[in-house]
């Protein structure tokens, strides 16, 4: 394994760096001013998340922790005043990967947002790379001036109905569970497996439950006897709520319930009935799925508290679920607060209105400043482990894509604005020489498998997207990863796949047998590039996807990413066929 | 060491047994109805902790566990209409030696009060017996139907200006954590020693943070820089605020605040102004010190939310605090709630007013109902390590309690009602033939050393309380427990330190050469004998001492046994003096 080397310009942060050495005689003295503290960032206000207020004071800093409040003098100062000193931020749940971004760009992109702490599922990458995948996010996130908080999957695959380009088992769970690097066991979406007690789901949740670590979980929509069910495996956090209703019940029942603003996914705001005085402390803030592109137009963690705040949310509340509450359902210990002993992971932002972030400090130390890292991520860690990961049996062709209906009405994937979950949409559809006719709004969809060169390709239909003369193409799709297809015409599929076997994985449109790409190298999910040229990138592609018609309202991949995602209602197309998620089993696309 | 039996009534509750098992598939289907849960509680309704509120709905038992809310059948119902189903409830900080009774007996009071766990700190028979008395306490509470989660003391001594039994030091401090049945390490009240930053007592810090452990904390009045000081050595709890802004000062530095209700400190109400929506949730309810009589009379943590209710507190808070708050502080997993998969300690009870315990169930199964306890504890662990522990060099003769002083005016130890804290104060004083003449409530006050034979004996004054011819004493004297006697005559004061000497510690009351006394025979701090027993024996003996004239508003003997706990303000007596709290040294009685 190639490791990033010793004197790697991040060493000094993050785990292993300053703030996690125990100095109890230098932080005590720095308090008690028998010397003076390193850092003093001065003339401040500061965020109270304890008691929900804002209040005047110095922060003293002192070999990576807070160590006073009051009024200090420090080695160093920083005159923040007008300004509020908050504890950096923590996202509930995310996976990088639908960044499309590496671990230490994600970072160098992050960090001047204000982030300090990630609760990382690798779900993406383990489901292509099996624990290898999970062992690179690991390795390339160390010495990070962020810290990621990496979470066993849980569901690789995600359901049997999918093929993935590796399993892991329920005793396999249980060994990985044990490694150094792993916090907790990731969302648990195989609802179902849990609600009807598959002994290999059972497996993993009680290899978690025993190691005492925290199990995250996926729930949409699940309620009453059966949340009941699902919560006795000791899943204890949900992201999937969609009601207020919903979120209460879960809360009710013992829950964090993260609050969501992703690229596709943006409902948080009615939600807001659910959240009061006595609530608030069992909501999180995350992302989940965030593009590379809309964390550098709208930000991170900061975008979500402008979101919160913009809509009438106590100020203190938004911040408290992006600080102490994570941290508290993580068991991060002594972070999310600017308190003594509290580890010196700040943010300085303006204003709680628009949270721009001034100064942002890990471990004490200043990392990035106005809006700009003070750390070179040009390095990358690539292993050949999460290279080369596009296997086809054989070059597709058009024939590959022929839909032979029985009749004239079939099962439709209904997309819906903002959401990932689908409707399943009767519509009348007209067939010629035995394939379907793509009209009206009903393209085809087809999932090939690209792990194990089986030559599975699942097909289906899909509606409401708006795409004409081509198709478009991308290897990643929840949550097996396959190459998934979505098109007018067979030619223009086949050549979209296989330009995308082609590159190792990536991005196509194709029209009318002109193809434009773009790489996404590691595990056919993440670009190794720096995120401006990768955004830029992905910014002509998607033009070139709104050139053949589509609703600039969806971005057209990663709707399509969520359109194999056999976990979320109602239907969904795995490389195996048309998937009913309601009665987790497949279903005939005749109507 | 002689361990109850295996076939003690006690086995299948408590940590080995019921509740801990994992079970998963049989609560997943009793939770989905594929089967009867084993227990229901029918028609009642619940506290819903993480929402505040009382909900109704049935709730569901299986293995130990909660397992479902909503409409369920079970194996067998036990109707609860019109009563509200609890969490049981948390005492988040209790010294069991002082209720005098044994943790056995102390478990068969309080469970029927509804009492599920205690946050145990063993520190009074350590500082008499050393790691054998912790022991003792985990050994005698293993099985019962009560979680007594047991904390390492962190001072034994509490202070360098007293004898105790035993010292435990930095290193063995760290070996003594890596125990099984240790979890934590209890109350740091040698603040000045975290402060001065005095080797030893950070290197007992050092060894609980690196073992993740929660760390208690005492710091009555601290603020400010020091305490700043104090809390970077990862300190996080205090039971000693006495104001609501001190109450608020450690909350916002991020400490978990204990309101405390025990025999001798009943300042609750006072605090409540700090108590609010946000701050709520860093609060908890304790004990700390609580004689079996106002157990029996008053009951336990059910008695602390009856006053907070009575006094006009939310009764969903007041429930809060004494359930997911301290489960919450003290990482005590799925406990505090009542929600699938949480622990099934449950307290039925008439009304959030009153609070009348109907029905206590631990792990599931019912262990007290209408006040009764459903289990016996008769049997008791009484290992020889804890018996026979008062020590003297040789008898006490008169002639020892002679005190000298310079002039006409001394510094006394004025008592405060309600309140452990003492007042220092000058006042003038006759002497006869070198010996000071006790008059106008100006009492000789003694600590006798009775550990190792060493002869030490301390001499002051108390004012305040009224006792007139004769002597009392007693073998419980924070927190060392030398043998404390107050008088006002020589000869009644070495007969009570010799009677308690020859009864092997306890309690004694002499006048004019009679005396009566109640054996304390574990440790000289607890009786072995049954609570009621125990209760009506010291009841007696109290009504002589207030047939001594000791105004009917102190405990004498309470009230006594902390003259010597040299870490609480103002001044105080040990075996080797007067000590000044405010400046943590000796200093002399003459004025």
């Amino acid at each position: 394994i190639i490791i990033k080397e010793q004197n790697d310009p991040f060493t000094g942060y993050g785990k292993n760096g300053f703030g996690d050495k125990i100095m109890l005689k230098e932080w005590i003295d720095a308090a008690a001013k028998r010397k003076k503290a390193s850092l003093v960032l001065k003339n401040g206000s500061y965020a109270d998340v304890f008691c929900g207020v804002v209040r005047k004071g110095d922060i003293a800093i002192e070999n990576g922790r807070i160590v006073g409040i009051g009024n200090y003098d420090g080695e160093e100062e920083i005159d923040v005043s007008g300004k509020v000193v908050l504890p950096s931020f923590i996202d509930g749940h995310i996976h990088i990967e639908s960044t499309q971004l590496s671990p230490e760009e994600f970072a160098h992109l992050t960090v001047p947002h204000g982030t300090g702490t990630i609760i990382a599922d690798p779900h993406e990458i383990t489901n292509v790379c099996g624990i290898q995948g999970t062992e690179y996010i690991a390795e390339a996130s160390r010495n990070l001036p962020l810290d990621v908080v990496i979470q066993l999957p849980s569901c690789v695959p995600s359901t049997a109905f999918e093929t993935s380009g590796c399993v892991i088992d329920g005793a396999e769970t249980a060994e990985y569970l044990q490694r150094e690097y792993i916090h907790g066991l990731a969302e648990m979406m195989n609802y179902p497996g849990v609600i009807y007690a598959d002994p290999d789901t059972l497996q993993k949740l009680e290899a978690a439950i025993e190691k005492g670590e925290r199990i995250d979980g996926h729930a949409p929509g699940l309620q009453g006897d059966l949340l009941n069910a699902y919560l006795c495996s000791g899943v204890a956090t949900d992201h999937e709520c969609v009601t207020p209703e919903e979120c209460l019940e879960k809360i009710s029942k013992g829950m964090y319930v993260h609050l969501r603003l992703g690229s596709s996914t943006n409902n948080i705001v009615n939600k807001f009935p659910a959240v009061n005085a006595a609530t608030m402390r069992r909501f999180l803030l995350c992302t989940d799925d965030k593009h590379a592109v809309d964390l550098m137009e709208r930000g991170h963690v900061d975008d979500i508290l402008r979101l919160c705040v913009a809509n009438g949310m106590d100020p203190m509340w938004a911040v408290t679920m992006c600080t102490l509450n994570p941290a508290e359902c993580y068991n991060l210990k002594y972070k999310g607060a600017i308190a003594p002993f509290y580890h010196a992971d700040i943010a300085v932002v303006d204003d709680l209105r628009n949270f721009t972030v001034r100064y942002v400090f890990k471990g004490g130390k200043l990392v990035a400043k106005d809006g700009e890292a003070l750390f070179d991520t040009k390095r990358r860690y690539l292993p050949e482990t999460v290279l080369h990961t596009v296997r086809l049996k054989r070059p597709l062709e058009p024939s590959d894509f022929v839909l032979r209906l029985k009749g004239d009405k079939a099962h439709t994937i209904g997309v819906m604005e903002g959401e990932v979950l689908t409707k399943d949409e009767v519509v009348s559809v007209r067939s010629e020489n035995g394939d379907v006719v793509c009209e009206n709004d009903v393209l085809k969809l087809a999932v090939v498998e690209r792990h194990h060169g089986t030559g599975n390709i699942g097909l289906g239909l899909l509606k409401g997207i708006g795409l004409k003369g081509g198709a478009v193409g991308i290897t990643v799709a929840h949550d097996s990863h396959n190459i998934i297809l979505l098109g007018d015409n067979n030619a223009d599929m086949a050549a979209a796949g296989n330009r995308l076997a082609e590159i190792g994985g990536g991005m196509a449109v194709c029209s009318h047998g002109h193809c434009d790409s773009v790489r996404l190298d590691i595990a056919g999910l993440m670009s190794s590039e720096d995120a401006p040229v990768h955004a830029a990138n992905s910014a002509k592609l998607m033009e070139k996807v709104y050139a053949l018609g589509v609703d600039r309202k969806y971005d057209a991949f990663l709707t399509l990413a969520f359109m194999s995602l056999a976990v979320i209602p109602e239907i969904k197309l795995t490389d195996m066929g048309l998937f009913d998620v309601r009665t987790f089993s497949f279903m005939d696309i005749n109507a």
